[in-house]
This record gives structure tokens, sequence and C-alpha cells, in this order.
């Protein structure tokens, strides 16, 4: 058993992490790893899958309705994008004034819409997305470090109280994270294209795969898709919920194959050389 | 100093390699790591290059025109899509009768249809493609364990004699690979789908990236995009060598794009989903 964090070096007493899947469970035991907070306490719906996190060491306490995070100070709210705002409100009643949320989904604006001016007094919501995941699903494949020196975008309104910026983004360093703050809006059509457009583009391309030739997939076919593996609902809610942007990028994704396309049924090697060159270089940016 | 590989164990006393790269020094590594043949020569335009391969230890002498080849029981052309076909002519007046001639190309059809009945008496030619390789370029990059585990696809015909196509097989497999057999005409549309398609995609995807939104790049939009980062001069070759295989697949990817496209727009989370799921499933088959 590992010696309690002393109450001056954690920048937190309590922390209730709701939804206690890969991210959720990432993030009790980045809080655990780096001394963020002297207790966590994990909220879901399924007592058993809670009890299981907390005897790996992801969370300490286990809370299965509102009345397990009254003495939280920052409540993560990690759970599907559709669900965020639903359990915001749902728990708000519950925190002590000065209670702060956040969350972890991948879309923003339509979040903080539904919650702006929508909590009650001395309760603040700013939405957060940290920019680490991983294809697969469940605590089982939490890990301490998934945010060490990875970006975490948050998105304060003009509303938001300089005290709880200050708080969240102190979170988010203390776990290893750099953050960059942007309004929600500009999240959305950032992420559409960072994050959306490429899940979209590798589920397509993992469906035309038919049987006999899986063999034959190298590993370029492999990097290209393996985020297609992610859980179908998740993303459907992601892609719904950040409908108009990622439109967008797909018009210009498509746009793009169709260059491509012209220039290799013109058979213009010069016009495939320039396209592959410029996508070369704009790669070789990251 | 390593003691000489003793002729018995190998099954080569001479191979040549033309174009020493990323394939043809990690064919050379390779070979000598395996010790699948005595002599391995190194055949190159710039001597320079050449004569740093072999300070590295991927070949054992080298040759800038087709008089080092005279011994060579079997040559291995690495050089670029568009000139394999007219390198193997170029070096088969130098050979003696029974050498035999394969390649590492990408493509299948092109090569094989214009080298049937164009060789001298006694020498043979089977088309190849380890699918193996890398984004990176050069020698420098070369790899002994490259080919270990991977698949090397042969593309014999009706004209191919036995003892040709158990060489080659033969060779691969020393090398460490699993050998399947296919016509060329297959082999290109299997890796229009398996290889070029995502090639393509990548590049599309890629280019889209804008400078300041670079940093917000996840680890999604990183694999999705990493082949993009291949030479351009190489992969303009092997589209346009492969143009019908390829706008098929690029026509069924368009259609798979636009179905999902159509599901979002309409808010059809349903639909979505099971696009999602669909690919999930496949991908998971890998």
């Amino acid at each position: 058993m590992s010696a309690p964090v002393p109450s001056t070096e954690a920048a937190f007493s309590t922390v209730a992490v709701v939804g206690v899947g890969l991210i959720g469970g990432s993030i009790g035991a980045a809080i655990k790893r780096h001394g963020v907070a002297r207790t966590v306490i994990g909220v879901g719906r399924n007592r058993e899958r809670l009890e299981a996190a907390r005897r790996a060491g992801l969370i300490d306490r286990v809370g299965t309705d509102g009345s397990q995070v009254a003495d939280a100070e920052l409540v993560v709210v990690c759970t599907p994008v559709d669900r965020i705002a639903a359990d915001v409100v749902a728990l708000a009643p519950h925190v002590r004034g000065g209670t702060v949320f956040t969350d972890a989904g991948s879309v923003k604006q339509s979040i903080c819409t539904s919650l702006r001016g929508g909590l009650p007094p001395g309760i603040g919501f700013i939405g957060s997305h940290p920019l680490a995941g991983s294809e697969k699903a469940g605590f089982e494949h939490a890990d301490a470090d998934l945010f060490v020196g990875r970006v975490c975008i948050v998105t304060p309104d003009d509303a938001t109280p300089a005290g709880v910026r200050t708080r969240v983004r102190h979170f988010w360093e203390r776990l290893g994270m750099q953050v960059a703050e942007m309004s929600p809006a500009r999240h959305d059509a950032v992420l559409a294209l960072t994050s959306h457009l490429p899940h979209a583009v590798a589920a397509a391309l993992a469906s035309l795969l038919d049987g006999p030739d899986t063999e034959f997939a190298a590993s370029g076919f492999r990097d290209t898709t393996r985020i297609a593996a992610g859980d179908a609902e998740l993303w459907a809610a992601i892609f719904c919920a950040n409908r108009e942007p990622l439109i967008e990028q797909l018009d210009r994704f498509e746009l793009q194959v169709s260059k491509l396309r012209a220039a290799i049924a013109a058979d213009d090697r010069e016009r495939v050389i320039q396209l592959l060159h410029a996508a070369k270089q704009r790669r070789e940016r990251l």
C-alpha cells in the first residue's frame, strides 16, 4: 500500500470521474500517479465494473448515483458525447457551491451551448478535450501515461470565471498535458479535420476489404485503417454532434481525392507527382 | 570478420541486386544474414552510394554496368516500377544461360507483359512483390529483418518453367517470407485495394492539413497519413502503372465515403452506426 499523498501537494482534495472507461480510467490512474487529488471517486451505472476499476487501483471510491459526488471539487464527465450535457445537469444539484465540472468529449459546441446558463448558481462548467485515446475501449486498457506530453484543448466562453478556467487548466497540466484554449466552435472546426475526418476516411477504407484479400493488406493498409476499430456508437455520436464542420471537411477531402483520381485517369504523371509531393510535405510537418 | 558461409548451405553462389535503396539494401542485408548466397553484387548508377552500401555490409561487390552481373545466378531488380522491365532487358545479354531474373516492384501486369517473350533463350523472368517496406528511402534504412514473417507474391504465367518458379519461391522463403502465387493481373487488382488505394487516400487526407492546425493532429491523423510521407515519384509511377484497377478502387471508395456523408448529413445515427460497425468488423479481421 502506498502512502497517502500529502494534502499540500495535491491540487484537489476530491475529484469525481463520471464514466470509468478507457479515458475515465486513465484519468483516475493519472491523478493517482501524479498525486493530483487525494481521493478519486468513480461514478457510473454498473457497480460491478466500478468495483473492478477500484480493485485495479484506478479509483478510490465508487458511486452509482449523484449523492456520491457531494464532496468533489472537480467533476470530470467522461461519458459519450451525447450524454455529457445531461450527466452534468443531473449531477449539478448534488455538489457544493464552487464545484467545477469539465468533460473529455470530442465535440464541444453542442455541449457548451446546452449547458450555458443551465447550471445552478456557483456551479461552473468548462469544456475540455484531451487529445489522447486509443481504438480500445474499457478501463482494462487504462494507462496512467496516456496524457503525458499530449495537448488538451479547453473551451472557455465569455461567461467562464477566471478561477474556473485556471483550475481546469491546472488539472490537465498536472496530468502532464499542454493546454490550448479556443472557442467551442473553433475546437469543433479543427477536430473535424484532424480527428473526425480521418476516422470517417479510415472507416470507408476498412469497409472495402473483402475476406480473401485480407492477408495481402500490408502495413500501409493496417496503419491507415487502425482507428476504424474504434467503437461505432461513440463515433456515430461524435459525427452527428459535429455534423456541419465534418461535412465541410468531407467535401474538401472528396475534392482532393477527385483531383488525384483525375490526374491518374489522365495518366498525367507530373500532376500526380505534384499532388503526392504536396501531401508528403504537409505530412512531414507533423 | 565473420567466417564465410559454407557453399553447401548457400542456396545461390552469387545474387545481384539492381538498385540498392531501402528494398534492395534490405534484400542484400537479409541474404547475408540468412546465408542465402555466398556473394551479393550491388548494381546501380552511383558508384559512391554503392561503395557506401558495401562499407555498410549490405553487398559484397559493386557494379555500375551490366558486365558485373555475368556470374549471378539470380538477379533481383529493385528499381522503380517504370524502370524494371528496361533494366531486365538491358542486363539480360550479360548473364549466363540459366540465370533467373525477378524484381520487387509494386505492380506486375505491365512489367510481366512487356518482358514476356522478350528475353534471350534460357533467361527467365518471374515477377515478385515482397509485401514489406517503409515510407523511408535509401539503403541507410535497410533492415535485414524487413521480410521476416511477411508475404511475398510471385506472379508466374503459363510460360514460366517450373524450375524458375521453384528457385524464386525458394529465394524469398529463405529470407523468411511466406510465398503466395497469383497471376500478374490478379496481383494488380489486389494491391490496388490493399496498398495503392490507402496510399492515395492518405495523400489526399495529408494534403488538407494546414499549418496552424498541425499541432492538434492526434495519433489518429498521424497513423492514417503515415504512408503519405513516401516518395512522390515512386508512387506516381506505381499509380500510373496500375491505373485501371486503382481507378476502380477509388470509385468504390468514393461511393463508400458518400454513403457515410449522406448518413451524417441526414443525422441518421442508426445508419452511421451500421456503416461504422461494418468497417470495424472488417478492420478487426486483419
